[in-house]
């Protein structure tokens, strides 16, 4: 399946992630990837946006970029998140935003060749969750690859 | 506003935490506090449950924990997630259970002090999240808590 534009990404998403569906996540681009979220559906009882909700924005988008570059490189993996770290800087009080970024070369290649020797790999992810002009959470996610068929 | 017992603090949690609903996270018990959520509303690609569905009820398990303890203590705060750390063991194939550990009393008697000195505070717990007899993600969060009325 060819995972590549925003609309493929965003029907795959709707049609198989059920919290992304019920919290209103939607991919609104995909270079740099960035998930966008409603306040609405993602309300505390503080008013902000719910702490779990931050971080699906966030686990998601770093997700997303990776299925994402998986379909580029016709690799029919898995992608599921192992570790992560998370820092919840400010509430959120409007809309959010959730952006990947871009992994560097070296880091996309090293994947490559753990995947092509084991089906398996393993590379880290920053993401950054905005509110408006306020950056309000900042996750580090260990993902997991696995080449289909080979279990972890 | 008294959360003390499973009714109550269930009852708060639907009124005034939209993803709660959501994702049909509800408190089974408070001692230890644990926060049971179903599979379909939760599931990913994999037929297994979302990553952030799983830190979802870890958080508020640890969020309902301390909300009760300041209600037990008559201490009128907010508390929120201010960092984590967690790790994804294995694949949650069916509904799961997150149960906060209950912090030492040292612990609480520090924050107890914090509060009362400075009006805010910090405490570190741990949640497990549990799927039939496996451990599948553990969480480590540290907890901001504030009197109303002091802004952190």
């Amino acid at each position: 399946m060819q995972l590549l534009d925003r609309d493929s990404l965003q029907a795959y998403l709707m049609a198989n992630i059920a919290p992304a569906h019920a919290l209103g996540l939607t991919i609104v681009e995909v270079e740099p990837l960035t998930i966008a979220a409603p306040l609405a559906a993602n309300l505390n009882d503080k008013g902000t946006a719910f702490a779990g909700s931050l971080y699906s924005a966030a686990a998601l988008a770093g997700w997303a970029l990776l299925t994402r570059w998986c379909s580029a490189e016709s690799i029919d993996a898995e992608v599921a998140l192992h570790e992560s770290s998370a820092r919840f800087l400010a509430p959120a009080r409007a809309p959010f935003r959730a952006t990947a970024r871009p992994p560097g070369p070296a880091d996309l290649e090293k994947l490559k060749r753990m995947l092509a020797r084991a089906g398996r790999g393993r590379i880290e992810l920053s993401v950054e969750v905005s509110c408006e002009a306020l950056l309000v959470m900042t996750l580090s996610g260990a993902y997991a690859v696995s080449s289909s068929g080979v279990s972890r």
